[in-house]
């Protein structure tokens, strides 16, 4: 029986998918399941929903419990955590890298930049920080630099968050299996794939 | 060793608070912890920050997607689900009979109203329907009702919602363990226990 195929859409600004690009891979493999790596701009249903910025950064209290939540999630996968200034960080460059390397190269693409955001607090805008991820996934990947200034990505990256918005999504990480469920959330990880594997091949 | 005491806040209106309530005794007992039960208002909270009603009516994709997740963990834990009209409910009323139980007939009479709430889609405003859940709660309890509406008990309703925003409390449920960890959500349950009984005794 082939694989299932869940979707992992994720924001390269947000820290709770930084926690679940750090773990989904091995919980996926545990289970046999394979994923779809999906880069989109959860900013861009932010604003249609009239946010401003994160609601971490909205609502104080929220924000506070993120951060101590971080930490200790952190601590737990024995990593540093260094909050990036400002947060969020402007995602719009990395995203477009991303959806410009090839499917295999993305989650080792993305791993490390969530690494050089959280784990070193390092801008992601910036060229030389996207650079060192490329080049930390495979010094062969960097004509991807130049593709993501292309129409073409930038399209490719307009269109998937037009599917993040069609499928209702409203925050990251979210997970959408085979069957269209959705399950919002770091937290909510283990049990999305389980539910591909009880549901495989009824999609 | 003493057993750590956890607090349980809740909001009777809140869908994932029922969730908890249902779930978080067998999960507290296997560990060797204690609950104190606090409900409070997250609508004062709410009111605080600007929102009018539920962020899940406010995003209605949100609120989609909760309805959806409810009916995925009450088809798990073999409980019918039953939208109140109008949701969120106002929970006033039964907040305050709930505080003027005694400490051991609270988990009871929560979880028996939460049941009316949820899976009969029952108006927890009604004197009716409150009197029910204290019924099940046990016959001896029924003085509670009219104490519910005495200046002590409303003033007590009022300290319990301001210690939750003290505490910095944004949504339901939220437990906080004896070393001031706040764990926000029906998906944390296990950790925040899991953590109270780590970190026993250093309190």
């Amino acid at each position: 029986m082939t694989q299932p195929v869940v979707a992992f859409w994720y924001e390269f600004a947000s820290t709770y998918s930084f926690l679940a690009a750090e773990r989904i891979e091995a919980l996926a493999a545990e289970r046999g399941v394979t994923l779809a790596w999906k880069p989109f701009l959860l900013g861009v249903v932010f604003k249609k929903l009239g946010y401003e910025t994160s609601p971490f950064n909205l609502v104080p209290d929220k924000g506070r419990y993120m951060w101590r939540d971080m930490e200790r999630w952190c601590e737990r996968l024995g990593l540093p955590l260094v909050k990036p200034d400002p947060f969020p960080q402007n995602s719009l460059a990395a995203a477009r890298v991303a959806l410009a390397l090839p499917d295999d190269a993305r989650p080792a693409f993305s791993k490390a930049l969530y690494r050089l955001e959280f784990c070193e607090g390092a801008p992601i805008g910036d060229e030389a920080v996207l650079r060192e991820a490329v080049l930390q996934a495979g010094e062969e990947l960097q004509p991807a630099l130049s593709a993501a200034k292309t129409d073409l990505v930038k399209h490719a990256l307009r269109r998937q968050t037009e599917e993040a918005e069609a499928l209702g999504l409203f925050g990251a990480p979210t997970l959408v299996t085979p069957d269209g469920e959705i399950f919002w959330g770091n937290d909510r990880l283990e049990e999305a794939l389980d539910w591909a594997v009880a549901r495989r091949g009824r999609a």
